[in-house]
């Protein structure tokens, strides 16, 4: 089966080899080395004098941290679809106020829209942003609403779950004060793992505060990983020996921009293929993400139906998500995915969705 | 490197090719399979019809969510060692009161001092018992502490971390509203994932509780796991498939007695061998883990001085834990260890402890 999935996403035989590599203690020397070169490499990835921490969790555990570690009463969470709303599910269930900003399902956050409800809820002390909203294959404009978030003086959250690795997220120039993703993602490695850049800002902000718990506590992530180069539990060893890998293929094919480039590509064979088809993309022109295509579904024939036809042909597409489960199918285009394969992939479609 | 560490620990080689499987979607009909299949094979090994979920954490993951789900205002910690203090830690950083029962490094709690201290603390809504205290290695009496806590009326939580999977736990039998584990202690399986029993009773609380969080919710492991055999995350897949195949073996091998039986052999010669050198176990005769042998260190030589010389003849031990680190060093038996690696290990401690 050849998979274009929403993550976990397909991994590269030398990213599957590290997985299979013998246990060591998470105190021992070798663990600590590895620990420090995975976070340099990642600091270098992200262009950013920030702390980066490994969290054994998924993404959503970093959520989770954010809202624990850096929201006192109220929060602010951008969406439009389902993983905006998970933000603001896990800002309500830790006992927050949280104030949304939504929009309707295939449109982009917009810079005004997010100006306008700052200005008229000084309160907010956090912003949280789906950057690439996974659910329908939409990429927010990022830059343009950090612009916004810093010019109220606000924390920014990005939730980069399915950009970063793939797209350009530049964490110091953006100011953004938390970023983080899994591991199963654009970087292409088994799920287990999630990482975060967090900002001094963050960092002060849990300082003071109360009841934050101890499993996401930025904090102890900061002083173990200062004082030991590890983390206050036991980490998951064997998708850092993986992740770090994979960065250094990165670094070793050319580095990252030479990596989004092979997204764009990717993504531009993808969009291409669609159209000769006949068939189109979900979101408004001009936001469609270069790494989940969200596609309509053909006349007369539903999303789940075109799914299930891929996987008779040997591709694992990801269903619509939500709402969109009939109207939409996506194609991801995360991980170790070769040209070769999107070319066949889009062959099978071209039956699939007579 | 032999490893007799107290985990990370050795992973036996069908284990670490499961960990390398090309990964798929955890939505998918072969996950949820696998998810049902681990499941049961849990259900099965620790004789309860209470649920068992998969956390996409670290064991004390689940502590943390016991915090949460299930205590309201206050909890007791029995504590000899560090993961009980870790316990209160956890309790207290997510904003609970703590009584604590704390005894003398190398004392097991007894069941008097816990019916004395429940007596005069009726208040009190939950008890958290570290099944076995991997820093000093040793067994608390937990059918006996159980009973205890049940006649009081109590929910009862055990730590069985360095426990479940080489020493037996009952879960059903002896009333344990939560028991939990990680994956890189007795199942021998790369660390990333935790496992634990959840009662009905532990269930209600949970239902009922207040800011609980999203992550460690029991109600969405119990409505994800029933709905759909998969988790409201992304679980570590590769660290379940290791899993499962895990229990499989175990049950190929005979069932779960003889793994016990594998374990006190093995314990069995670590401890004729220290004797036979003339060294001693630290904990208090009659409690002495099966799992990880807590050691007084030689005369004239400090704990770490045995790490390290044993390190350079191939054998990687654990250091002493904290107040012990000069005075002990310790010995895991956990894991893929086999009877040629123990002599060979105790030929090794021959030398390093003269």
């Amino acid at each position: 089966m050849k998979l274009f999935t929403v993550g976990p996403v397909a991994c590269r035989p030398e990213v599957l080899e590290e997985m299979s590599s013998q246990m060591f203690s998470h105190r021992s020397e070798d663990y600590k080395e590895l620990h420090r070169e995975t976070v340099e490499r990642l600091r270098r990835f992200l262009e950013t004098e920030n702390q980066v921490f490994l969290f054994p969790s998924s993404g959503s555990g970093v959520m989770e941290g954010t809202v624990r570690n850096c929201v006192e009463r109220k929060m602010l969470c951008c969406i439009n679809g389902e993983f905006g709303k998970r933000y603001a599910r896990v800002g309500e269930s830790n006992g927050k106020e949280v104030e949304r900003l939504e929009v309707e399902l295939g449109k982009s956050i917009t810079p005004e829209s997010l100006d306008e409800l700052l200005s008229s809820s000084p309160d907010v002390e956090a912003v949280a942003i789906t950057y690439n909203e996974t659910s329908v294959g939409l990429l927010n404009p990022l830059p343009e609403l950090a612009k916004v978030v810093k010019k109220h003086g606000k924390l920014l959250f990005v939730d980069a779950v399915s950009a970063m690795g793939g797209v350009e997220l530049k964490v110091d120039e953006w100011g953004i004060d938390v970023g983080f993703t899994s591991s199963q993602k654009c970087f292409g490695v088994p799920p287990g793992l999630a990482l975060a850049s967090v900002s001094e800002e963050a960092l002060k902000r849990s300082e003071r505060a109360k009841d934050k718990g101890w499993y996401f506590d930025f904090k102890l992530y900061e002083k173990y990983q200062q004082e030991g180069s590890s983390t206050h539990m036991t980490p998951p060893i064997p998708q850092i020996l993986a992740l770090n890998k994979e960065l250094e293929i990165i670094e070793q094919e050319g580095g990252k921009q030479k990596r989004f480039k092979l997204y764009s590509e990717r993504m531009q064979k993808i969009k291409q293929g669609i159209k000769a088809l006949g068939l189109s993309l979900f979101p408004e022109p001009g936001y469609e993400s270069p790494t989940v295509g969200c596609v309509n579904a053909p006349e007369g024939i539903s999303g789940l139906e075109v799914y299930e036809r891929m996987r008779e042909r040997g591709f694992e597409l990801a269903k619509g998500y939500g709402k969109l489960k009939e109207r939409t199918f996506r194609i991801g285009n995360m991980g170790y995915i070769r040209l070769e394969d999107v070319a066949e992939m889009l062959q099978a479609l071209a039956e699939a969705a007579k």
